[in-house]
């Protein structure tokens, strides 16, 4: 496995692979199971395996955990290693975002609800460096898991829109045996709060099944949703919400492709999920 | 030459051209000899030369001229045929912006300033049409002509913060033999506007030579541009400046890269120009 740091070494690098699939899984480190599966897939089905590892400052706000976001550089590339990975473009912030830095990719719509209302400079951030690491990597295909659901389809749409040559495949959401979706996050909880966490998978599981076993009003399952939610002790609801899978617009009634999306807060740690559900 | 006019068909040649020095020249229409300079440029350098036509309805502003926007279809074909042109692509309104189209790209500090104050949403627009030609056309070169600067540094910005692989080659404006800056706007004026106009060219002139021959204090070289503005009648002037030809900054002292630049009325058309210094 080659590691890069510099963007001229990554444009280098690229020239010679100019007939290649190239896969490429971009990631802020802190790799877990979530981001091996997707390392798996692009290794599957494409000839060469990109990986970058950037803490990405742009999509974090103010008062976020830019500082405490784990980097555990060695363990990280002994993963991509492991994994297969072809190269490991890991930049410096220096680099990346220089002083004369002043451009950004915004997509509006997509990026204004649910995460965009709590986080409103994030997906800004998001689709600024996505953009950035496609231009560089130019990959065939582009790996994202489905537990950020809306950043997905904010990419999706980015790339859409901008006529970008690669596409954007979703990869299922990686969950603990109890549930609880993987995240780099998790490892900021408590032993007590990791135990609490499970409900928020468990909450959108039973959502599933009402809408599944024929529950229609919306109201209704966000109350179920709640009620689970509310049995874990110390657990702050942000939003739960029935929504169309496409435009994440809230839904009244159960309807088509939907995606049941919850933010929650634990103590000062903020985990969010999803599944989607058809009818 | 190839004629394409869908996304689809651009995508589909583009993948037959992979290995191709593509040297690309974005336009709306309405060719002048200042288009076919850059065509001349690109045909030089390249061995694959794009020409796209695309009156851009997001650069214009609400109150401007999209619709009368000149749209010599017949005569720019001809035109591109007669340079050599490889392929002219010229895509629809309708499928250059679908209906759930909602990215944009946004230079913040280069964009704001000069023409970014008189056309608020100006840059943007042209920045989204550019990043989406150049990742459809995907050209090792792409043409802009001096004519105007500030769009020049603003894709030169973008191109370099998103890691776009394109280099944005800056090609001397062509002037008519009285100096005023090829456009196509100039079509929109009578005979009598277009002999005034030729003092903008002759202004920006005399500023250059004023500080070639050692004037240095900006207000004195403004005011004499000002005074050789203000003998064309129904002239207005929106704004002289003498700038750091990097940032475009106003300045004080001529000093350094500086460009000259120049906004005006005529009547109801409005028309820039520029020029370089160095000292």
């Amino acid at each position: 496995m080659r590691i890069i740091r510099s963007i001229r070494g990554l444009q280098a690098w690229r020239r010679k692979y100019e007939n290649q699939e190239i896969g490429f899984v971009p990631t802020m480190g802190a790799l877990h199971e979530g981001h091996l599966s997707l390392i798996r897939q692009a290794r599957k089905h494409c000839s060469t395996v990109v990986v970058s590892i950037f803490v990405n400052p742009l999509q974090f706000g103010p008062t976020e955990d830019l500082s405490r976001y784990p980097r555990p550089v060695k363990s990280d590339q002994q993963l991509c290693r492991e994994s297969g990975v072809d190269l490991l473009f890991w930049p410096t912030s220096e680099e990346f975002y220089p002083k004369d830095f002043q451009t950004s990719v915004k997509v509006s719509r997509l990026s204004c609800c649910w995460e965009g209302e709590a986080r409103p400079t994030h997906f800004e951030g998001v689709t600024t460096v996505v953009t950035k690491l496609i231009n560089l990597v130019r990959p065939r295909h582009a790996y994202f898991g489905q537990k950020d659901y809306q950043q997905l389809l904010v990419i999706k749409q980015m790339v859409q829109d901008l006529n970008m040559d690669t596409k954007i495949v979703r990869c299922p959401t990686v969950r603990e045996s109890d549930g609880l979706a993987l995240s780099s996050r998790n490892r900021y909880l408590s032993e007590r709060q990791r135990l609490q966490s499970a409900r928020i998978s468990a909450a959108l599981r039973h959502g599933v099944q009402l809408i599944k076993r024929g529950t229609r009003h919306v109201t209704t399952i966000q109350k179920e949703l709640k009620k689970v939610l509310r049995t874990a002790e110390g657990l702050d609801i942000e939003y739960v919400a029935v929504c169309d899978a496409h435009s994440l617009a809230r839904l009244t009634r159960a309807k088509g492709s939907m995606v049941l999306l919850a933010a929650v807060r634990i103590g000062n740690v903020r985990l969010i999920d999803n599944m989607l559900v058809k009818v």
